[in-house]
C-alpha cells in the first residue's frame, strides 16, 4: 500500500521531517501560496503551505486545544472572539465549543485553504462552518484589524504561518497596536510564535513588538509533534497580567462552566497552568520586565 | 560548506527526521550495534545507534537535565546512584553535579559508545570520567542489577535505546524486580520510555511491568527536539508516592542545596513540577490506580 514517495519539509535548510505519502490529494497554486494536501502513512491527512507542514489529522488537537482553550479560559468571559488565519477551521470549532462565546469572526486570506480543508480534512472543523455564531470572512487580517471598532472583541487568536510571506504582516507593530485597540478592557491576543529551539529570533522579535502595545507579554508552550524541534511557543499579550497566573482549580471551574472539561486530549487545567512555566532556553528570548 | 548528503533517521517506517551532514566522523560496527557520529549543519555533532538518533550536542541538555535532576531532587537525599547505559557520559556529568552524591556507578554495555563519545563529543561528559566518585563498568545492566546487593543504591537512572535490540532486557519484569531490590527504602528508578505519540505501546507495556515491582508508577515529560514526535516520556517508579507530589518551593530549596539552581537551561523547579502533569493522550497509557 505504501509507496516510496516522500515529502521533505523544507522549513529549515539542514534539518527537517519527512513523510511517506500514500496518496496526493491536492496540489494548488493559490494567489498566496503553494498548497498541498496528502494522505500520509503515519499522521492521517497532512496540509503543507509553501512546503511547510501546517496541520495533520493525527496531532491537530494539541495545537488547536492549546491555542484556543488557554486564552478563552484565562479570560473567563470572552464573548466575542476574532480568529486570524486558521483556514482549516480547527480553531473555529474549538472556540465555538465554549458556551459563553456569542460571536466568532474568522478572517482567512486564502479561500483555497478553506476549500481544500473542507473537501479533504472535513473532520477538523466539523460543523463549525454552519454555526450561527460564526462569521467567516475572506480577507487580509491586517486590513480587518485596521478597520475593526475599538473594544469590539474580547480575544484575538492568530493561527498564521511563520513571519515570512503571507503571514508576515501579522507579526508587525501595526498589527499588535490595532489588536490592542480592538480588544476590550481585559482583552488578550495569542499567536503562534514558532519553535524556539530553531526559531528563537522569531519569538524574541515578535515579543518585543507585542510589548509596545500590551502591558503583559509572555509565551506558553505546547509540544506539537509535527512542529518539530521540541516546544512550540504560543505568544501571549494581555491587558491584565493576572490572567496568566490563575491556578488550576479556577481554570477547572471555568472549563466546567464553558463545557470544555473532559472534551480534550492534550489540554487539562494542570497542563494549562504548566504551559506558562518556560524552560530558561526559551524564557531568555522574552522581554525582561 | 554544506554538502548535499543527508542522514534519514529510520526509527519509524513512514515518518522521521533527516539531517544534512557536514562531515562523517566515525562509523563503527561494534559487537552490539552500528554506531555513527557526524557533524550536522544544524545540531552540532550527532550520534546514531542502529540508525536512531541518540544524542546531539545542541539539545542534549534537555534530556540529560530532566532524566537526572528530576529523580535526584525528588528523592532529596540520594547518595548512591546507578546509571544504566548513557555511554556518552552526559547523565554521569549531571549526577556528579549534585553535591550530595557520594558514588555514581555507570554500567554501559558498549565500550565503543564511550570511546567514540569521548573522542568526538567530549563536551557532553566534560570531566565526569575523572571524578573520584564515578565508577564506569563495561557490562550488561541486566547482569549488574541481578548481582547488586539489596538496598545498595538510592536511585537508578536508565538511559537506554528503545526496547528493541540491545536495550530490550532493560524493560523486562526481571530488570524492574531487581531494581526494586537493589534500591533503598525510598528508592526510585527513571527510564526513557519513548515518544508516546508514536510509541504509546512502549509506555503502556513497560509501565505495567514497573507496576509489578513498585507501588508508585507514573511518567513525566520532556520536549526533546531530536526525539521527534512531541513529548518524550520518562518512566517513573518509586517506593514513596510522595516524591512526585512535591511543590516547586521544596524542589527549589533542594536544588539550591545540591548546587543545581542556576546551572540549567531546561529544568527549573516549576518545569520539574509541571512535567508530571500529563496530557490525557499520554496519561491514558499508564496503569490506573
Amino acid at each position: 500500500m505504501a509507496t516510496d514517495a516522500w515529502v521533505n519539509e523544507t522549513l529549515y535548510p539542514g534539518w527537517g521531517q519527512r513523510f511517506r505519502i500514500r496518496r496526493e490529494l491536492a496540489r494548488v497554486r493559490s494567489p498566496f501560496q503553494d498548497i498541498m494536501v496528502f494522505e500520509s502513512e503515519s499522521h492521517g491527512r497532512v496540509m503543507l503551505l509553501d512546503g511547510v507542514v501546517q496541520i495533520t489529522e493525527a496531532d491537530e488537537f494539541i495545537y488547536q486545544e492549546m491555542l484556543t482553550h488557554v486564552p478563552l479560559l484565562a479570560h473567563g468571559e470572552a464573548k466575542r472572539v476574532l480568529i486570524i488565519g486558521a483556514g482549516d477551521g480547527g480553531v473555529l470549532r474549538r472556540v465555538l465549543q465554549h458556551r459563553g462565546v456569542e460571536r466568532a469572526v474568522m478572517v482567512e486570506i486564502d479561500s483555497e485553504v478553506i476549500r481544500l480543508a473542507r473537501e479533504h480534512m472535513p473532520g477538523i472543523a466539523g460543523d463549525a462552518w454552519n454555526d450561527p455564531r460564526a462569521e467567516v470572512i475572506i480577507g487580509d487580517g491586517i486590513d480587518y484589524v485596521r478597520q475593526a471598532p475599538a473594544a469590539s472583541f474580547d480575544a484575538v487568536i492568530v493561527d498564521s504561518t511563520d513571519p515570512i510571506g503571507v503571514g508576515e504582516v501579522l507579526f508587525t507593530e501595526e498589527f499588535y497596536a490595532n489588536s490592542a485597540r480592538l480588544l476590550s478592557a481585559r482583552g488578550l491576543i495569542v499567536n503562534q510564535c514558532g519553535v524556539p529551539f530553531m526559531q528563537a529570533q522569531e519569538l524574541h522579535d515578535s515579543s518585543a513588538r507585542r510589548a509596545k502595545a500590551f502591558p503583559d507579554v509572555w509565551a506558553y508552550v505546547a509540544a506539537v509533534p509535527t512542529y518539530v524541534g521540541g516546544f512550540m511557543t504560543l505568544g501571549w499579550a494581555a491587558k491584565d497580567p493576572a490572567m496568566r497566573r490563575l491556578g488550576a482549580e479556577e481554570i477547572r471551574r471555568r472549563a466546567a462552566t464553558a463545557g470544555i472539561l473532559g472534551t480534550t486530549r492534550y489540554w487539562t487545567p494542570e497542563v494549562h497552568v504548566a504551559a506558562f512555566h518556560l524552560p530558561p532556553y526559551i524564557a531568555e528570548h522574552l522581554p525582561r520586565r
